[in-house]
């Protein structure tokens, strides 16, 4: 059907045109369905229906429009055409068949060329969330997410790599252990995420120190320069298909147990990471409730390491309460590089920061097995890690002499007081990360939570919980609010609800 | 947050507006997230970001701009809010836990209003194919689905109704059951649907006798004048959520079956039928396969019935060869229509319909146990359900001096014929009904296939086997060489593939 081509100004996310309803009945299509353009070449496009567009008109979204040349023709050929074979590959999972390698591939291909419509999508994240997959469908699954990125091959050996399962709030470590390998002359093309629903992910704290978004070619020669990088994933087209799962999946706040392996060593994959540890915190809150879970986890991510030639360990870590005093990217870089600098800090992010380079120092060779951890204290101590890490600030383009000091919290300040005298009997970590979201982490660096007391931790009527930054006034107005309204931390012997006026019927 | 507001000339199908991906950020939302606009009232919207709206403005598609008023106004202060309840129990039969009455009401109105994705809405129809529903579910989806429409109220009792599972081509007997029925003083208020997958919907066939658009009012005082109706259910505001939910099912092939069965007896429960019967079609081909799964769909039916208040009988009939010989719309009203001005006409569509008006008219105590299909038959000959059907084509706006000669079937014609002698050893229903969709159907009202030989029928080599018609030429070469390229009937003897030249290596 030859139609004319109305050029419409917006995004679609995807390949796709508008018909009008008359039109696409013409043609025997319904919205979903797909169609092909046909100019000079040929463009396969997902349909929607409307009575926007006129009869004998297309309505073409940019991509397409980009696809089709500078200037988009005036009319364009449009036959229908049949959906991607992904699409019964899916069905087929929702029957419980297994898939073949060749069929995983196809879907994974399909979703990062942004083949698939969002209902196709969903169906694959719900399906996968209710009936997983066969760990020999996982292999595939995270085979497939590598090949249809990018690969950096590294000429030296080993290459190490840490991941986080995540959960835990202000976990700033591997500001800590990325500089601590790198000084003890191993590799690490560190990246990392975005939070989405946390308060600061590994990328957004770097970012105060320094640019974080590179592509895969300047990770790996950074990386060959300074021996480490701290990079944002994102940037990179490396394991593609993780974001576009991630865009379906967070809407109905799901991580299918498939997709998190495989997205996890699926970037460890592609970076050719030799040595990988992973961090698995436990405990109410995070998202391994118990140390059996853990372990189960642990043993999958193992075996899914010893598939793809990757040696793996696992460390499972207090999750509980957060890493550190600090929740914000400001705040907790603060923390992390006041630790450097001087040694000063929390037990808790010093432990867990040098018990997992113990880790990795110890795959790769450079400690003796159980003498790891002994040398990230020293290569901490010694000012070897700062020092790193400086080289590393300004490998990737930023102000290597920034000392703890230079990094300023946001100015607007609030405080949450005891209400009573006693210990703190429950601490929400849940609550403290969207304190610190509503006073504007992770978009405002300045933005966080100082935390005074953890749980089991004494404090006297009157004094701080937790003080609250924010760049701007009124997301520090809104945070004090929520957090007044519901307190994260619950202090013995305070009152839940206080009743103050009584209605006698 | 203030945003300048720019009006979006496209429909989005959802209240949903465009935030740039800087100002969703800094909101804290991600696509699929909800705001509220704040103006005169609150309406919430789903988010999309992306770079194409500059900073400090969101983009509104068309519904929030009619919703906002006439004049959309200049500004518009927008905050996060958060998902509807009802994607938690969506989550919820996603982690197979069973719903409350209440939970399922909430999703079923959300998914009438819009207020869903498109990612929601696949999740749910995923989760209902995979787990199913218990029999409570299924009963509450069914309340909830006819409470969110319109519903007609007869004073006059009982009301009849039928319906057709589906599956079997050239299915045309409510043109000839309604008529029947009505003409034994019982009322029967058919709404009906179009063709999605097959070549004529019962709407699409009335509709070349009369108009089929009606609303659920003009449905109830047509039925009460002259006894019955056949109206396009899609045109009222009738189960409105079933319409929605195919929306999303189409796109994946999937047919959940708590949803075929709320889906029907919705759609019975809002006219306020008190007696139906159910054609359950069985066969290879159509989507019931063996009698014993029709026998389990049929209790199911019942005792879901039951439940309603309904009493609900089905009958199951052969469905893998056409009922009659004609397929599309024009081809198969002229088909029906000789049946009632002549009774003369294939014997399939005679006993199918005068069997299952039978029922009716036995379940309606218009004829007494057993003696149904008599009477049936006897309306049928003695020209009253032919009086009565030309009184439902006047009411409803047709001109009811119409003769099935008056029928033209496409004038641009083609056969098919035998490749050799012998019997038709197989008939492929889709590829049939394939057929005739290329060939324009249901849309062009003149396209369809005339059958000259079914299953087991003898034929001579260059016979025909079978016709097509189509309104457009264009239209019968593409539907000709379709069906040269892939005979939907095999007849003994025929070759199948013929290997002209070899290849000696």
């Amino acid at each position: 059907m030859e139609l004319k081509v109305q050029s419409l100004l917006i995004k679609a996310g995807k390949y796709k045109v508008v018909l009008n309803t008359h039109d696409a009945k013409e043609l025997g299509v319904r919205g979903g369905d797909r169609v092909q353009l046909k100019d000079h070449s040929y463009l396969t496009a997902i349909v929607e229906t409307g009575e926007i567009i006129p009869k004998g008109t297309v309505g073409v979204y940019q991509e397409c429009c980009e696809k089709l040349g500078e200037a988009c023709p005036l009319t364009i050929n449009i036959i229908p055409t049949s959906r991607p074979n992904s699409v019964s590959f899916i069905k087929k999972m929702m029957d419980k068949q297994k898939l073949t390698q060749e069929e995983i591939y196809q879907i994974v291909q399909d979703i990062v060329k942004d083949n698939l419509t969002e209902i196709e999508m969903s169906a694959f994240v719900t399906t996968s969330y209710i009936h997983g997959m066969s760990t020999d469908e996982i292999e595939w699954l995270t085979r497939a997410m590598i090949d249809t990125g990018e690969k950096i091959e590294f000429q030296t050996h080993p290459i190490m790599d840490k991941h986080s399962i995540g959960g835990v709030p202000g976990n700033k470590i591997s500001l800590l252990v990325v500089p601590i390998i790198a000084a003890n002359g191993l590799l690490i093309p560190k990246t990392s995420s975005r939070a989405i629903t946390g308060a600061a992910g590994t990328a957004d704290l770097m970012e105060v120190l320094a640019p974080v978004e590179f592509s895969a070619d300047e990770i790996k020669s950074i990386t060959e320069r300074v021996g480490g990088v701290i990079a944002w994933g994102g940037a990179t087209n490396i394991a593609p298909a993780d974001d576009k799962l991630i865009q379906s999946e967070y809407p109905l706040s799901i991580d299918p147990h498939n997709q998190l392996l495989a997205s996890i060593m699926a970037k460890k994959g592609a970076v050719g990471a030799d040595c990988v540890v992973i961090d698995i915190p436990v405990g109410s809150g995070t998202k391994v409730q118990t140390m059996e879970e853990g372990k189960k986890l642990a043993r999958e991510l193992m075996e899914l390491g010893e598939r793809l030639g990757m040696n793996v360990e696992c460390a499972m870590t207090y999750g509980a309460s957060p890493v550190g005093r600090t929740i914000g990217p400001a705040l907790e870089v603060r923390e992390a590089l006041k630790v450097l600098e001087t040694m000063q800090g929390p037990n808790s992010l010093i432990e867990k920061s040098t018990a997992l380079a113990g880790i990795l120092l110890e795959m790769g060779g450079t400690a003796a097995r159980g003498r790891g951890k002994d040398l990230a204290m020293e290569t901490l101590r010694s000012g070897k890690a700062l020092n790193k890490l400086r080289e590393i600030i300004e490998a990737q383009g930023g102000n290597p002499k920034i000392g703890h000091t230079d990094i300023k919290p946001g100015e607007h300040r609030g405080e949450l007081t005891s209400p009573a005298d006693g210990y703190v009997i429950e601490f929400d970590n849940k609550r403290i990360v969207e304190i610190a979201r509503i006073a504007g982490a992770p978009i405002d660096k300045g933005a966080g939570v100082w935390i005074h007391r953890k749980k089991g931790e004494l404090v006297k009527k009157g004094e701080p919980l937790i003080t609250i930054f924010a760049d701007k006034g009124w997301k520090l107005t809104n945070a004090l609010k929520s957090a007044e309204k519901d307190y994260p931390l619950i202090v013995e012997g305070m009152l839940l609800e206080r009743v103050q006026t009584f209605k006698v019927i």
